[in-house]
């Protein structure tokens, strides 16, 4: 209906598979520049083919090596692939604190691999829009594979759960009690387990533990999450662990719950662009409007609590429409 | 103008110094029980002015201890103080990961500390929302500090941000780079970096390092964050670490910074009510009205993308009107 029968210069750019192109649209999307807008929009028709693969798991237990030895197997099959990679900003400079220094070493000399890191700016419904957006432009240049890797955890863990396809929460043996913590919340999403660091004690204890949540959580959807050893550095495991999201990607597809957890995210994308569009009016309204700015004023003075104040602009809204 | 004339009997109870009504109201605050909207209206007025003091930093440098330690000085002095620690959520139990055992514990006997555990459940908005609520229900029973202490890092760190009136960023000597990328986000919000576990060797370094970033980070409303060293056992520096507090409280109300940022705050809080409102009613509509509801077959068929599908759904809204 609305399919773009030509697309704009950049895009077709991207769709041909001009890399500095896609690099640079990436940076207008992190930028919230306006092209990237009409960019998303013309190659949106373009994305949702691939396998959006994301990791998360605390510091420490080795998604970086993970991912490097994901890249080598699927490079060693001839398979293209992209890899997003998710920091924690740094608190001055903004940028991303591990920087791309490290990921630009990898590969450099190969187009069929594309490594890309991202700040988080600490923004969290920022970060998962965000991705979404720069994993559609990867698709839309024909990687049939995306990683989407989380350094840290915690907040940059939430895009994870909104744009992957298959969630792999990687650990590793003998992690503290205190890093335990910050896992909660990852094992509800975990498609695969991943024990990396497998040649270390204790990972035994570790799988069977994660085979026992598995068995627990089975429910989801029909999908019995599967438990992977992987060790990056050895490597061993990798195999096994790409035929596990393999699977999980098959059993999505057969299944129909592609269709409907795709449905029930974009129905949700659709809701936070118009919510956030509304916020923006409302925002202005509060700053603009006298009546509205009066409002804030009894807010401020405690002469109206913010949920009445909030009943107010809503019907103030109604009425001036 | 709208202050109530009359509160409601358990507004009144909880004004009155009842702990158990109190402690009822912040489950059902919790819990977002009709019951709680009802009674944060009318409670609304006696809020704003104890000193909200936020307690932020990664795993393992004693927050917990660090509070236990300025709970102890505060009763030593006679002031009644309030605590609410934000855990992260259990991903099995839903409850929290600490649990209330190790809390309760705490000061049972003496009514004028009254310490709060909550479960953070996943949600980050609702993290700072709820935890802003139960900080008014603390300031209505009275309590002319309260301390919000969160547990772990990451998301739960919002609600420091957006609640409290003086931020305490804690960190300890010789932590790793890897639990240094954790603190990334916060060195942006302290008021007040605090030095703990300063019996550690690497104490100097670090308070070196601190005081360098602070003078960095000083032009932030006129504030130089100020550095503390603090052991919570030995115990050391607690004194000199409420000084700082009260310093900066006393900045606050001096600069007039207290009214703009209050300010700046509650009208946040007023659009984020109206946003979820709006947003409600639009996730419904795209259930309920046919017409959005092939819209969004478009989308999952490629056929549209998501930003044309906002802007049409903004179009109709306007139109129905």
């Amino acid at each position: 209906m609305s399919r773009p029968v030509r697309l704009p210069p950049t895009a077709q750019a991207i769709v041909r598979g001009d890399r500095r192109a896609l690099a640079r649209a990436i940076t207008a999307v992190e930028d919230g520049d306006a092209s990237a807008d009409l960019l998303l929009r013309s190659l949106y028709a373009r994305s949702g083919n691939a396998a959006v693969v994301g990791l998360a798991g605390p510091l420490g237990v080795g998604k970086s090596s993970l991912v490097n030895a994901l890249v080598g197997l699927l490079r060693a099959r001839q398979k293209p692939v992209g890899v997003v990679a998710v920091d924690p900003s740094s608190p001055f400079s903004g940028g991303s604190v591990l920087g791309d220094r490290i990921r630009l070493e990898r590969r450099a000399d190969d187009p069929d691999v594309f490594f890309r890191s991202m700040a988080s700016r600490g923004a969290v419904g920022g970060i998962a829009s965000t991705t979404t957006d720069v994993v559609r432009l990867l698709e839309a240049a024909g990687f049939p594979t995306v990683l989407v890797e989380t350094v840290g955890s915690g907040q940059v863990d939430v895009a994870i759960r909104e744009v992957a396809t298959t969630r792999v929460v990687v650990t590793a043996p003998h992690l503290g009690d205190e890093v335990q913590t910050l896992k909660a919340g990852l094992f509800e999403i975990a498609d695969v387990f991943c024990v990396n660091k497998s040649d270390l004690p204790g990972a035994d204890v570790a799988e069977r533990d994660l085979a026992e949540l598995a068995s627990l959580g089975a429910s989801r959807d029909g999908w019995r999450p599967t438990v992977v050893r992987t060790s990056a550095t050895t490597p061993s495991g990798i195999e096994e662990l790409w035929s596990a999201i393999e699977a999980h990607e098959a059993f999505r597809a057969a299944s129909g719950d592609r269709a409907g957890a795709e449905r029930r995210r974009l129905a949700a994308e659709i809701v936070d662009r118009v919510r956030d569009r509304l916020a923006g009016e409302v925002a202005r309204a509060l700053e603009d409007d006298p009546a509205l700015a009066r409002l804030l004023d009894q807010v401020v003075d405690r002469a109206l609590d913010p949920r009445t104040a909030a009943d107010r602009v809503l019907e103030q809204r109604l009425r001036a429409r």
